[in-house]
């Protein structure tokens, strides 16, 4: 066995940071296209949105109750009711047609508009109605009137591109008149898992054969990322095979799992180095350590380690970067968005790499206490399950328990 | 105007636990369906699975590099190598035929089966490969063989029912040997706004109308708690249209937004007071107060308030309440999953009611800090954007900046 000789320039045990930093800058700008808000939940916004509209579109009433003026209900209490004459009723949805005088009411309805000349809104539930009249137990206020456009105003922009569409953005697009929204395309991300022991699950398997896992898991990732998965067919450890698969396809990033570490038979190494351009391999974290980013061609190629807990992480932290960075995401990166805790247990850190170890949480007295998932064997899959987090560890250093701690939830 | 007049029994002004009862009482059970793995992302596992393999299949190796006896390699080192003779070549994959003797290494990759007669593995980079031979700087280490049903074995429960599929499970699954799930039945979920004043957004819009904004958000907090959501044409205030639109529909739910007030208009609460159940009506929440569940035959009925925020917030309390139910799923509920934090500024109760107030977070000094939106009117679905979580004001209780104060996230 001979390690490979890498033809070229690249960069080598580079930080997190800086390979985030490389995926970034090799990110496309993706296109937009348009789509009904039935179909736009957890889309990037591709433009920022003014509203097309006041909301409410007028002065309105918060309560269900009268409309009047102010001035006739001072100093109205269930000792001294004030009695106003019943002129009509404007439910949500209609106009009231006349004005509102001095020692009138007209019945309204939560989100009906405010009549002509009246000032005040009184709840229905401080209020006897006898006849045509109504008596107020407590003066009406302009409290309970909202003003148009208290919500929205037309022409301000209050949903930004860039911005993840949340159930209440969508909302505030519905509230702004719009029935369809412009969004960034999802980035076609094709998933391939290569290795001649890799077999699909649902197949019989022999000694020495594993199911591919990480597909299925990274597919999910991707899909959750904003990004389109496109679960290739897996691809034994024949490069012309690789090359065949990957001539046909139209994708905007290729993430491979396994085949990128020192072996004879590590297949994406071997195709980015002697037939593409190779920007890093290997970056100083563990898990994730074999990391490598290069083209094949045009095509990004971002190859994870085999281990499914080193695709899983590698994914998260950097092939996140990429995904947010093609969809114009203004969303904080899992790398930066950290909260800190306490250790409920050591973390060992792993000389010159950042460790990022496999924790669960719990919240108490105010702030988190994280402790190991034990085992931080990269091949434990199983440990993702339970993980609340990943602790950081930075170089050089261990983590005793009772320290403070850095943590990216997951 | 008159208050309505309720026929039969039902519970009024109850609290959020109440109502989480009442609702879940009548959650179905629903039943499962099998779908492929990769159509299984966020679903809920319908039966406990338990692994249907050994994972690793065989004791394997760790990493790329040679396998041999631990006992021939003792003391080896920079300054005194230990030699040993090269007999063959392990890819992933593949098994090796012979056995490993005394003396002898077999070059081998990360996941390949350890050797008949090897017990120890050494990485590549301890060693020089010259001719037929390997050079070893570093004794090998039992450590580096992963033993086979390491991380899952044969037989063994890993993924519960109820448990919802993160990418982790699914990549566990799937290393289970399974290439598709029993998911429980997605709940289908009627969503239908009410009120003459809603217009659907893309249309032209006059004064004293809304566009239906709750619709779009409630349907993509219907989806992402699990639920399919039916996004319904909207009906006029008229309770015939309503019945007529109703007996079509072969639901699991309906959520209407809008109608359950005090006004004459009130639609919801009319068919499901004349015409139906009703389980309660008005919950000691703000905003919410209004929410009423019922049934219409057989049909649950949750009854939302038409103002955004509130029919959203009594969505996330109460509606996820029975969806959860109903999937049988093991998370916690959003109301009981807390955490606690500082308000930096103070948070207004309501009296007799629970109060769920919007709230910005920052995470300081190992800890939340909590600022309100600011307006807290419930017409303000703006205020939800910017929100991070729902702070919680016990009844009769202000809180103050500086107090403790427990938040939901959103």
């Amino acid at each position: 066995m001979s390690a490979p000789h890498p033809k070229g320039s690249f960069r080598s045990q580079i930080s997190v940071r800086e390979a985030i930093a490389v995926l970034q800058t090799h990110a496309p700008t993706l296109g937009a296209e348009t789509v009904p808000l039935t179909a736009a939940a957890d889309r990037v916004l591709a433009e920022d949105l003014a509203s097309r509209v006041d909301h409410p579109s007028c002065d309105n009433s918060a309560l269900d109750g009268y409309a009047c003026r102010a001035a006739d209900t001072l100093g109205a209490s269930a000792d001294a009711p004030v009695t106003l004459r019943l002129v009509g009723d404007v439910p949500a949805g209609s106009v009231f047609d006349g004005t509102v005088g001095p020692g009138e009411a007209v019945g309204i309805y939560t989100g009906a508009p405010l009549p002509r000349g009246a000032d005040a809104i009184i709840g229905v539930e401080f209020t006897r109605a006898l006849g045509g009249e109504v008596a107020l137990t407590k003066p009406a206020s302009g409290d309970d009137v909202r003003p148009r456009a208290q919500d929205l105003r037309a022409g301000e922009v209050y949903l930004k591109r860039g911005q993840k569409l949340s159930p209440a953005a969508l909302g505030v697009a519905a509230a702004m008149g719009y029935a369809e929204l412009p969004v960034v395309q999802k980035p076609k991300v094709g998933i391939l898992a290569t290795g001649d022991e890799v077999v699909e699950p649902g197949r019989p398997i022999r000694e020495g054969q594993v199911y591919n896992a990480n597909g299925y898991a990274l597919a999910a990732l991707v899909a959750r990322a904003g990004g389109e998965a496109v679960l290739l067919p897996h691809v034994r450890d024949d490069l012309g095979a690789l090359e065949a698969a990957l001539g046909r396809l139209e994708l905007d990033l290729l993430l491979t799992s396994g085949g990128v570490s020192m072996g004879r038979y590590d297949l994406v190494r071997d195709l980015l180095f002697e037939r593409g351009r190779v920007h890093f391999w290997k970056v100083a974290m563990k898990p994730g350590g074999p990391a490598l980013f290069g083209h094949y061609g045009e095509l990004p190629v971002l190859g994870l380690p085999g281990n499914p807990v080193s695709s899983l992480v590698v994914f998260e932290l950097l092939g996140r970067a990429w995904l947010q960075r093609a969809l114009g995401s203004l969303s904080r990166l899992p790398y930066d968005a950290r909260v800190t805790g306490v250790a409920e247990t050591p973390f060992r850190g792993s000389g010159f790499k950042e460790t990022f170890a496999r924790a669960t949480l719990t919240f108490e007295n105010g702030g988190y206490r994280a402790r190991s998932t034990g085992n931080q064997s990269s091949g434990v899959l199983r440990s993702l399950l339970v993980a609340d987090a990943l602790a950081v560890v930075p170089p050089h250093t261990d983590i005793l328990a009772g320290e403070r701690l850095e943590l990216i939830m997951l």
